[in-house]
């Protein structure tokens, strides 16, 4: 990569020290892992209520969950809409955790912004360059995931315009790629995490849950994310996984969390990290 | 595929025959043949009414050319913007020929609609479902490129949410998915092209000069997407390649083009086209 | 590519002119096309007898079939063996067609030689190092299909190994390459004639059987890759698709393989080829 | 995957406990994480010598390096034949050490099997059948890495070749597989780990050293393959990377593997392994 004239913000050769973003009380991209877990979608009060909960009590130190969701197809779910950014908002009053959520569209940003402490841009939008420039207009961090046939030029490219406008405060997202395996919805792709650690100074957490597409195959995959040096994960978790509005295959039951969170803070140990 | 439902505006299923789409006097997805050339990127008034002047001489239907272009660094040239749909509109006054041009986000869709007659829809955005709602609310026909690592499913899925909106005036261009092979800047996939025929009635084309990345393979391809059944053809043209602000490498000279176009003119009858 | 130091036989550069290879009375690589065709494994007499006439009486110039199967699993049909190459032989002595077949292994050399007029090079088998040596230590013409995830650069790096053991007629054979596409079986790349003809002299034919995996779009391709540049195409055909011990689904029926070549003619004279 | 009736005897559903395989004194699949590490290619007595000393002192359990080297170009350095297999022997009896190397043909079995412990299947011959069917029929254990764009059931199906021959020591080896990203020489899959775990109780090691192709990414990719759960790692070390004749560049120096083999032993206790 010649990195040098195309990441003057996003590139390691500029700012040495690694990045540290402050959400709340909590800090993404220091010695500490971050755990972002929650469903898929929201759904209604009860379960967004419910799993909040659990992943406060599990010790996860943020909330996730999509409002507006992006479907392959139009007849497909789309979900709640503003309706779910307010129940997201309340767990997060009542947790205290703070909340990711998608935006889709820079129409959505204003609103957004008013429920959420981070804007995730989807693998889809990775691209979408105005909805890039918008959210580096806006104060708010930012979690920027992974292009499914993103390389890693692009994707920090992507990061580039979001911090031309002002917005440094970007965290990167690996999501998996797209190839010819079949076993897995997506290729974790875990070199990613070393390659931007040694051309930027942002950030990345590893969302293995879209990645692999199934719960089985979660928890190796969140474990050899933190071994690989990533600062964090984002898991999907859900009550009952079976009766879930989308993704349900891919989500832990919460007691397979509270075990994989157990796993993650022995290997975090391991490797010198909290 | 299960295209039953997914599909039930895009599909073969609901609507055997071929859909045609008139836009001025010409025909896209008929018996005909359409070509579609011009620059990559408008970039002067000189440049783009000669670039206009050879594509009506030699034969093409319709004129192509950036205003507004998607690039990978927020620091490279990103188009002329409404100064360059203005050129483009001249150059389509004076030659008589309809334009088609990019459309990056909602926010550009009514501004673009009044000096163009197809909006094109980029790879990057093929699943920015909001771009697609809204092109899907206006009236003028859209050109859908498949994203790069977009299945055909996920591509008429893309369709769908336009069409779900009113507007059944789809072009679908294919432009090369990405694949490990570094000869060709994508891979050109010319066997979507079948099985979009097999499953849907919408127009498709091949744009096979983004597809290989360099202009002495664009002939090859050309050839043979026609041959493979495409409807048409959008192909980059320049009178200066070494001089062109993006692309130049993939663009042809003039008289390569004429060259083209004849070959194509007989591939065409070969296989019963015009 | 560094062509230059890697391809001293294969490459354009020490031999401009396109190598024409002379099978029996056929040649492949000049103006004419060469057709082969035949079943996927040879499974009995009567099935290839017929076939046999069948592909001779549509005017093809070459027999196909298998005799030794490359199978995924141990537990498929792996072909007849010595007793398949004795039935294409007779097959080839009744209607005077040369005969392509696959060789498997260094230890399958001479027994297959003695019955073929072309040793085939199965994409599994395109770095099998000790094989390639092997057919270009003896004189029958070579069919090396390209690798499943074979670069140019590979492709053409293995017909170097054949042609520095003094055996100079390789043919070269595009038969698809495994990317994330699911909708056929392996993703065609033609966009490998133009890059195969710009820095080799070697011919190049197209297998759009196995490419497609679907016989409803092999003639597309087929015609695709005609008008690509392509010397040849090599094709599956079966009296009884349904009842073929391998690889039905992607067999053509003997009548759409007349109207199939019917068309290849139109369009190869469309291009200035017979 | 239909994987009941495809591995019979690699597959978990007729044999639920973990395959453990004994080497000397070494177990592979056990507790305890196996290290194989050694050069790329063995180069000469001295280098040999040196490496293998280092890699005893630093607590691998086993030797790598090649004697045949499968090299893309004919023209490029292809091991140093027999004589290497002396080197490796010599450096084997002086560490106690058992050694791994390639084997390349069928040809060459019985004279590999005279001078090493295990034999290695590379990338390029997971297919090669009659090379599997072959290692199959003798009694050491087959080191079998994945081919560059094979699934698992693929992966799986060659194992299972080698199996149905009566030899049921087959070890995996993941070693990446080609995608588009090009920062990275292939793109390590370690999601195969839990899916080979969940479909097969044969035991799974990793080589993050071809798949990177860069040694800085080396580390990371060894600590997630562990976390990830392998039973071991391949890795290439090397006195003096940047005189090395193959891979110089992926190679790892001694003080690097050291520190590597320190934080290996640190994730692997942290998962409960050794």
């Amino acid at each position: 990569m010649k990195q040098n004239n195309l990441f003057k913000l996003a590139g390691r050769q500029n700012k040495t020290s690694n990045t540290v973003i402050k959400v709340d009380q909590t800090l993404i991209g220091g010695k500490k892992i971050t755990v972002i877990a929650g469903p898929c979608a929201v759904e209604n009060e009860k379960q967004m209520d419910d799993i909040a909960q659990i992943v406060k009590r599990l010790g996860a130190q943020m909330l996730r969950g999509g409002a507006f969701k992006p479907r392959t197809s139009p007849y497909s779910f789309q979900g709640l809409g503003e309706e779910g950014l307010r129940l997201l908002a309340k767990a997060s009053v009542t947790t205290g955790l703070p909340v990711v959520t998608e935006v889709m569209s820079a129409a959505q940003v204003s609103l957004i912004s008013k429920y959420a402490h981070i804007l995730q841009i989807g693998a889809r939008n990775m691209q979408n360059f105005e909805l890039l420039r918008c959210v580096g207009k806006q104060g708010k961090p930012v979690l920027l995931k992974r292009g499914m046939s993103a390389t890693i030029e692009e994707w920090l490219s992507a990061a580039e315009y979001i911090m031309a406008q002002g917005n440094h405060k970007v965290i990167l997202c690996e999501r998996g790629i797209r190839t010819f395996v079949r076993e897995t919805r997506n290729t974790l792709d875990l070199s990613s995490v070393p390659v931007i650690k040694r051309y930027s100074h942002l950030p990345v957490i590893v969302d293995p849950s879209h990645a692999v597409g199934h719960w089985e195959y979660v928890e190796s995959m969140a474990l050899a994310a933190i071994a690989a040096g990533a600062d964090g994960l984002m898991l999907e978790v859900h009550q009952d996984p079976e009766e879930a509005l989308s993704d349900g295959f891919q989500s832990l039951k919460p007691e397979k969390l509270a075990q994989l969170l157990h796993k993650v803070s022995m290997v975090a140990h391991a490797i010198g990290r909290e």
